[in-house]
């Protein structure tokens, strides 16, 4: 058995995973980020022995925990940065394996989704694989011969930071350009309240958001898109057109068996996915090559407990 | 003993080489690229031939014939495209196999540069690493775990084509933005003619390229900006910012231990490499973080016979 721990901004979810990928116990609590690191450490360790407890099995039995961070550990285990929650350089694991002696094992949150994906999900079984979790920013995780692909320096799968063209705002991460900064929901509804601001166009978005701009989301602009809307599809085809481009780059470096869509923006489903696809196809200059599948991620939300469980199985 | 064959457009050179990849005897014909591409693989047969002749060794005591093309080959060894020779699945490894009965391998010639300067060169003993030649385009070879890595459809490691920006010209691929049409010798050429168009500033390239433009190159431009050259240096100003954003986001996705600068614009060699590094660094929003070293490669032109070379050590 695993316990896999998806440390969130908001809410820190854990879950005991046995060998097979399924989720036999969970729980969560809030993460209330405001507080100091050590604390929240320390409630992960109350949430790791309550679902031990809960499942009423013996810590012997539990080989290891893994969590998902919103952020880079270092290969120490030390947290380097999560900027939602302002954590720099915590001994997360230091802190952990000294209170429940169990190993302890991080990685970036989208890695972790990749390795659900790849061990349960949508990936299974690619020799290569790569996971855009598409969400308010743009996670990247690479899956190559089998092992989850960090980097040497642990900085790499970086992919939301690949700068692929100039845009008009800059990114979090004081550059320009940055793929997240196009393609993420956060990118579609800064740019459906540009295309708002300037244009006098009737649109259904004014309807659906009932006149306050701040319940703007991605499900609203794609609703408004499938519906025939203007706007919505000017926003919708921007995105697309610019996925395509972060995907023709990952084809061309990574070249991976499989791509997968994740993160809240997902939903969006077949719509999305069609779109995506056609757009890849129409860019593609080696015809008579195949390239990587494109589908949407399976696991949905349970991927960052079951990623985080198999962690141990993907380090070293 | 190996033999590695570097095929170029205009000319074919080709090489012994011993286990330590020390180059034993050289020969070379012209390409004559117009005729027709089984002309051009019976002069590779006729090219190694003489070599094992030349030397004075049984053909039996070559393990592998090694060839680097200047396009993509498949996983059975035809070459699906070289946009220079105008070649289109040619069963260039079947024909040569049938010839002189020695294995043959094949890949993209900036893979088998990477493979040498990994091998012998200033890659030599990394994790991973990442060599980018640049010259009229950008080629890209990728180690990973102490062998090639092409990708899953023998696509990947298509860096120049890598899309990072908006350009005014399209590339050759026919898509727009690609990092070659920023960052090689074509693209600074370009970017300097269009700007003698359009300036009238007093400049020493007038003087460097003797009034004729077809003149100008790449050298010309670097000894300019070495100069004080204002125009000079406007180019090699935009040359290494594309270039600092190209490998930027290698470290972003793949995060190597070492990125190796080769081609012909490497020549430029300290001069190039400085500005480059204090680009990347600029850039750089993990400070605390080590990243890849950045370097120049080492093996000059003899990387494409040593690499092809070396080529069935890193295949399968």
């Amino acid at each position: 058995m695993y316990i896999g721990i998806d440390l969130g901004g908001t809410n820190i979810a854990g879950g005991l995973v046995d060998e097979n990928g399924r989720i036999k116990y969970e729980g969560s609590c809030q993460t209330k980020s405001h507080r100091p690191p050590k604390e929240i450490i320390l409630n992960i360790k109350d949430l790791v022995l309550e679902i031990i407890e809960g499942y009423g099995i013996d810590k012997g039995q539990v080989k290891a925990i893994g969590i998902g961070i919103p952020g880079l550990a270092d290969k120490d285990g030390k947290v380097i940065f999560c900027v939602n929650l302002g954590w720099k350089n915590e001994p997360l694991r230091e802190i952990l394996e000294e209170e429940l002696d169990i190993p302890v094992y991080m990685d970036n949150d989208a890695t972790v989704a990749a390795i659900a994906e790849y061990e349960y999900g949508r990936m299974k079984g690619a020799e290569s694989a790569v996971m855009l979790t598409l969400g308010t920013g743009i996670g990247g995780g690479i899956i190559l011969n089998g092992k989850a692909y960090s980097g040497y320096n642990g900085i790499g799968s970086e992919i939301g930071h690949m700068v692929i063209g100039e845009n008009y705002y800059d990114c979090n991460c004081g550059r320009n350009g940055c793929f997240e900064t196009f393609a993420s929901s956060t990118a579609i509804i800064n740019y459906t309240r540009k295309l708002l601001a300037q244009k006098s166009t009737d649109t259904v978005i004014n309807n659906l958001i009932k006149g306050d701009i701040d319940k703007l989301n991605a499900k609203i602009i794609f609703d408004a898109a499938r519906a025939g809307d203007e706007i919505g599809n000017i926003a919708v085809k921007r995105l697309v057109k610019y996925i395509g481009i972060g995907i023709f780059n990952i084809v061309n470096l990574i070249d991976p068996q499989i791509i997968a869509l994740g993160g809240g923006m997902a939903n969006a489903g077949q719509f999305l996915l069609d779109l995506v696809i056609e757009e890849v196809l129409k860019n593609k200059y080696y015809k008579s090559l195949p390239m990587a599948k494109i589908a949407l991620a399976k696991l949905g939300n349970e991927a960052g407990i079951i990623g985080a469980a198999m962690l141990s199985r993907h380090t070293g």
